[in-house]
């Protein structure tokens, strides 16, 4: 190894060492709270710069951070995904937010997340979360297709009559997504569009029967899902483990017997002296 | 088997190969795509004719495959459910859409649907879903039941006061199921019928706990049967292997006791020499 | 037997046979459709007197088939709940629904509940359903202790200036399960009771915490329940099944060793003739 | 032991007795009751002072409880949590409830809450909910976090605009966990904002999905744990009973065998009495 990628591993160490976690820990709380306090308007005429201040010291730490992961591991770093979080958080506050990416400020406060990929507990509890995904992913397809079939039935239906509503696919889609979450469906949505067209109930009951089933199908999933892996990584090794020490009973069993016969053998040899006699 | 037969087992084998069956996938992605934008009046008025000549096209595509399917398969098509559904969906768009029938024309976008039924994962997944239908065909029925008996109490007792909400069976119905799904229950409908019936909550309240009630079994009895399904799916497979190899183990064990009984009757005979002694 | 007690018997018997419980439940279901006709007025105008018969005939049957049970099966008729919901779900229909009593007149069609008591698939449905009562009957108990006290403090706190949510106990009991129910409990309630009292949600967001995650952990409790009586019913007997192969096998190996130990006693007997060993 | 601490032992066994018991639980009845009367204008004009007298008499008599069992128990009293709870809920109705704390009169009802620590059924419950609190105390907290940074970004992007909603982060934070019941987050709160901000479905629709995701998976969490924990209380056990028995049956196999080799050894040295032979 040459000296300089062993200074490399070496500041790669460093940077993730318990003490600089714990201070990059206390940055992020701290940037935490100044964020907090920048939305009030009566704190930032107050103390504003200040605030300001720190959130560009924090943020000069982080991009320092960043900087050392990057020259330490080099392309290995974009293969943690939580490195690549890290990278496209600070770097959002790098962007001018000015003129159409003013919304861009808003988004800064997604760094004080980095909490969620510095502390391990957290981490540990998205990951689990984000595990249950993939197996999530194509009931989620299905449920896209539905909205989408559902969506444009809706406007082609009652887009002329109700445009705030049903005006277009997104607007379809949006509603659609109100009425499976079951907010103001009726009163605010079905009772109305009933007025004028009687049967819409046709349309939109078979869409929350057929909605809600498919998102606790969904939910089922996850359950028996999460229930299943944990019986494997537990319930499965105990199982073999009892398997292998009956087995091992079993051999010890045959092991004596065999030595029985082997005895017996001995006996008889030793009670008939015929050589020739095999068995 | 003649050449007839065998060139129509020969057309059913090709309309079901890989190849075609992506091209038509292709297809209802490029209807999916067209339909939805047919529901934008800026997009009909720039390209109206193209999209409807695509439509067309798709159309006919479709109708050309379904035939082939009928004249390789004959009556064996329609013991397919997922065929007897393309079948449908396709049919409805050769119904002339006018006069009384103009929403057929909306029914059009349900061939999107057939995405469902030509990709294997999402196929698999509705098959999943429509598996736990019979289970829960027998509260459902009590579920409907419930309804009609508290919709006809509500007739009888609101109807007159709130036509709009309890007029008739049908209108207390859907009122009672938007009760259940908690959607503006107590504001919206309750509230008001107890200020001209103040008892009016011992009629809402216990209809809301049973009818939630009922619910929340219908969906436990969903779990329990997935996870009862897929439990012996694969415990009962693995239990009944280690019973085999269980016994398997206590053969060998009787097996090698037999042949020291063996063994044991010939060193009696060659030690005691009586012919005339069985034992 | 005495030929009295053996024709009771004979009658009951009679009564509960199939073919009398097909015309029963036919029964029911006619009675179902014309109490539901009787909800429309123009039904009623047209063929009322015709309903208003059949319903008294489809009683008389009804009280006939209780008293025919009644004398056949004498105290042990009070003994089946079902029979006891039959005979009071038939007994309102006898009290004259006249005055204070007039909306018994609605309850008439609670008769068309008896399709659960004679349906067997529905009433081994809700016998199931109400097996899950018992064990859910103390959170239930703590559920309305929290209730009451929640209840009274909100008639403490909110009670004068918003006396039509939270005037007495029962109001505010009405209100709470509402807000529990998650209906319109910031907008409509909590939002408005802030601009009195700004830390009002100091009051309401405990109870909604506290409230969902006790109903939470009474559904998770079902679930679990449920899906240990399956367990038991049928794992425990399965291992109990294997227990006892398994225990058999080990019989039949002492078995065969013991056999083996005698022929080795015999051996030892005709080999050594000192009839004064034992061993 | 000396006297005076036998003493107090005796008086701590007293106090903690079943008929003391009975009687603590009965006054908390009758507590709970005058305490709802209290609610009424009409009651507490016609037995006001009687009411107050009550709860004065029971207040002292759990004054009273509370003080022996402090002089019984000593330092110990306060390391059982629920005397910790009784202490509190007493102690709030010493304070003077007058000026800023006249809120304090409302918390007096609170004291019906010892039913929970007195009931030995109500307490077993309360305590199972509890348990299942730690293990999801770590989603609690990254909840907590997703709502501050959704909060901050909230209050920066519609605070100006809705300051009844989003005016600072404790508004912000309230209106997201309405958002989360889904109580009239769609007509009430985004279709609003999406008037003013038309691109505000991109905050508020990964908002709720991600909310109700992680709910989910909290709740998920704790069926998992509860079924788990009960599993493990009964088939490891029986699994291990089972496995026991199981080698048990083995051992005596194997002591039939060696008492085998034991007299296939004696009959060896009896047929054949060489004595230097040891095999």
């Amino acid at each position: 190894m040459s000296s300089f990628s062993s200074s490399r591993a070496r500041l790669g160490a460093w940077i993730e060492s318990a003490p600089i976690q714990r201070l990059i820990i206390g940055l992020i709380v701290l940037n935490a709270i100044t964020l907090g306090l920048e939305t009030s308007a009566t704190v930032t005429e107050a103390i504003g710069p200040l605030l300001r201040l720190a959130d560009r010291l924090v943020l000069a730490v982080f991009v320092l951070e960043i900087a050392v992961k990057l020259f330490a591991f080099g392309g290995r770093f974009f293969r943690n995904p939580w490195n690549v979080f890290d990278f496209v958080v600070v770097g959002i506050a790098l962007v001018p937010a000015s003129g159409p990416l003013a919304v861009l400020r808003a988004l800064r406060v997604l760094r004080v997340l980095r909490l969620v990929s510095t502390v391990p507990q957290l981490r540990f509890i998205v990951d689990a979360l984000l595990k249950a995904v993939p197996g999530i992913s194509s009931i989620a397809g299905l449920m896209l297709l539905l909205f989408y079939v559902f969506a444009v039935m809706a406007t082609n239906l009652y887009g002329e009559r109700f445009p705030e509503w049903f005006g277009s696919i997104g607007a379809s889609m949006y509603t659609l997504f109100q009425i499976m979450t079951m907010e103001s469906w009726s009163m605010g949505i079905v009772r109305p569009v009933m007025e004028a067209y009687p049967l819409a109930w046709l349309f939109f009951i078979p869409f929350i029967l057929i909605a809600t089933f498919t998102m606790l199908n969904l939910f089922i999933g996850i359950i028996v899902d999460t229930m299943q892996t944990m019986h494997e990584a537990e319930h499965v090794h105990e199982r073999e483990e009892f398997e292998v020490s009956m087995h091992a009973d079993t051999d010890r069993v045959l092991e004596e017997l065999s030595a029985l016969r082997r005895e017996l053998a001995d006996l008889r040899s030793a009670v008939t002296p015929q050589p020739e006699r095999v068995g």
